[in-house]
């Protein structure tokens, strides 16, 4: 039986994601992302789909690093301006009800406490749908603007972000017994005090005495994203993650990716096939090959070179502004890029040397991640070939325009993948957990966050 | 021609707001408060009566003072499981065109930079129905889990709340001007990088030197409502509130506070009516007067002593576990509950000296405010009178059982105002500030905040 491929939708509240200069092709809608229409519109387009779920990703701050200051990227509105992703959560889950909500949010901006409160209000109101992608870096220009509370290395960063996830699930997962709220209108108690417990949690970086201000929510703890690169993110993801979203440029380095993360959860005492793992992917498909190419030429005549750089220079820390469009990119000093340039040239090794202009023009069609252009058959064979060879579960699907390029995925893709038997026609019953894993509501015991759950049974022992 | 009434709908994202015990009552809806349906029933049903808004009341804390700890407190959920309110608001606003949403947050548990990216994205998705209840108190059970951040003092804490606003206003009103969105596709020009402000805040608390991440909402700052009791915070309010709630409990005492209120407004440059003023009110109304006190005594049997007095305790400091239910109230150590009970009883003198399980009786249904039972007429009547006495513009109306209180008062109440034409038929158009006050959507000309407007030009003559 051939695997399934898991599919998810990425976007971000703004209006240029991972498309620079595409907000000016007349069928996108992404400048709508204000309106609430365009969400609700979109999480029913997914759902008919059967996607597993749609990531909202999200920067607090503005990419400056291109021409040294912020003006380029402010006039290609280059992941600015852009909007908080939590607000959008409870409108689309009123007008859903087997799409997942992954929804990222930084250590660095807000304290555990709150922000634990948070999530549990949202896997209330999603009723359990909700993911957390944890995130652990941020844009200087937006911790210039928080204040110290937000100045911390990188290394630093991750050893907040083991004890930020500790608060998190001492509240999510020990705070509240399961049969703690008894909602007895005869007796007049609607919890039981002996099993609320205040977590007590004393730490180099949070100090949180009390409990936890939500009763348990379908899920507990969300479902845990995480979509860092470094050795050290990929170590965070092997020990944390159930969905883990890579960026491989091709199929052989995914392969040794996919490959790193599993043998990693295997040694700190989890099942390998604990997180899904996603890999980006912008697919133009259509009717037939000629459709889909024609549609692909259409799309990239709309993007922008100086955009490209504007969000290429933020992410890789290199002003491009510095080189000519036509300098070889072997003069641009960024390992990253030339990593990058070096997989796409193995993808299409007649392709000669690139420049600077040909990284721009390769990322105006849904960024620096791999692309497919093709009928549905030719898409779902490339899926498929990527899946069986690098032992990922599916992909997270970048847009050219939206809700465009997710329109064509549903319309043309999904039959292809279901007349394989590679994709659901329902979503399986249950929360987001048990809809991606079979099992839950809850996290696996084998889940560090599982260790939690005894706390108020440790912390009597420790009393007593 | 009567004077128009202004009605505001009070709830909180939890089980008992302010009805301690009347959970158990069988037609109480209030445990869905984890759901979406109760929020967007609600929302559709205050809509159908025309209500101003919906104010939802937060704390990020518990109440601990009664018996010295928080177990009464659980067992009787008195505000407690609490989520947080900001993620009902999107799926609120998606099924209603002209309800307005008051959203509670403290200045002291986010900080400013990502808490007005928050509420712009919430006035863009509302189309500008949001207002904001700025909360500068707190719980010391909730400072507690938050660390040092947290610990201020009270009167520090107005000082942090005038910086706070003031980087809020410069960021709603004077970081992008009004023409700096042009969405030239042509020109490929999004944004003018020229009329975007970084706003070189530095001030004692707060540093915050970039540009807002939003581009311009309907109303840039949210309406500012504001509740808080003394002195320094009716000063504040009249610097700032547009929407102003009190909970005197005898129209006298209203009739002061409101004078007090327009006073200081006038003295601080504005227009002593640029903020509407609601007095907090349960009202329990039927279509007689027999069945609405049926009704109410109905109510009552189900509220909870204790329930009430953990309530209490929590909002006046003194511990009431420590009196007997009979001793007489004088015996309290409480100049918040003598007055509250001086004008109780002003309004019932023939009740004779009250005992602390009086004041407890009395707070089951609806909280510590002023309470109304009658016929429409009776209401009616009721609210007019207090209007034309006290200058007030209308009632925030807490609920003894919901939704059915606020079913009662559109089923019952509200064609008795339309009847006598203080009530409106259908919602002016616009966003909310201008459904207030017929102007707008932006802070009028003698706002404080909209002295931030020149923003731009102020900070390049002062680099010229």
């Amino acid at each position: 039986m051939p695997r399934p491929i898991r599919l998810n939708a990425f976007d971000m509240n703004c209006v240029a994601h991972q498309s620079p200069g595409l907000w000016r092709h007349p069928e996108d809608r992404a400048w709508d992302y204000r309106k609430l229409s365009y969400w609700t519109d979109l999480a029913q387009l997914l759902e008919r789909g059967r996607f597993d779920g749609l990531f909202i990703a999200d920067v607090l701050g503005i990419y400056d690093v291109y021409g040294g200051g912020r003006d380029a990227t402010v006039r290609h509105a280059t992941q600015v301006p852009v909007n908080d992703p939590a607000m959008l959560i409870s409108a689309m889950a009123a007008v859903t009800e087997g799409l997942g909500f992954g929804l990222t949010a930084s250590i660095s901006f807000e304290h555990p406490y709150p922000f634990a409160r948070r999530m549990s209000t949202l896997d209330h109101l999603t009723d359990g749908r909700v993911g957390w992608n944890v995130v652990t870096s941020y844009l200087d220009s937006g911790a210039r603007n928080l204040g110290a509370a937000a100045q911390l290395t990188h290394d630093n960063r991750y050893d907040v972000a083991d004890e930020y996830l500790e608060v998190c699930y001492k509240l999510w997962e020990g705070s509240w017994e399961d049969d703690a709220v008894l909602r007895d209108r005869a007796a007049g108690i609607f919890t039981d005090p002996a099993k609320v417990h205040g977590i007590e949690h004393e730490g180099e970086f949070f100090k949180v005495p009390g409990i936890h201000l939500c009763e348990p929510s379908p899920q507990r703890s969300p479902v845990i994203y995480q979509a860092g690169a470094s050795a050290r993110g990929r170590q965070f993801a092997a020990e944390h993650a159930e969905a883990i979203f890579t960026a491989a440029p091709t199929k052989e380095i995914l392969k040794e990716t996919v490959g790193d993360i599993r043998r990693r959860m295997r040694e700190v005492g989890r099942d390998p096939y604990d997180a899904r793992i996603y890999n980006l992917l912008t697919a133009i498909v259509d009717e037939t090959k000629a459709k889909a190419w024609a549609k692909h030429d259409d799309l990239e005549r709309y993007g922008d070179d100086e955009a490209a750089l504007t969000l290429f220079s933020g992410w890789m820390g290199v002003d491009l502004s510095r080189y000519d469009l036509d300098d070889p990119i072997g003069e641009v000093e960024s390992n990253a890029i030339h990593s990058a340039v070096a997989a796409f040239q193995q993808a299409d090794p007649e392709g000669g040397e690139w420049t600077v202009r040909d990284i721009a023009r390769w990322g105006v069609v849904g960024g620096l991640g791999p692309r497919v252009v093709g009928s549905p058959a030719e898409v779902a064979d490339h899926m498929q070939e990527w899946i069986d060879y690098a032992d990922v579960d599916g992909f997270n699907l970048a847009y050219a325009i939206t809700p465009g390029t997710f329109e064509d995925l549903v319309e043309h893709l999904m039959p292809e993948l279901r007349r394989r038997g590679v994709a659901p026609t329902e979503y399986p019953p249950g929360t987001l957990r048990e809809k991606l894993f079979g099992e839950g509501p809850r996290l696996p015991d084998r889940h560090p966050g599982a260790s939690y759950r005894d706390l108020g049974r440790s912390l009597a022992g420790a009393g007593a």
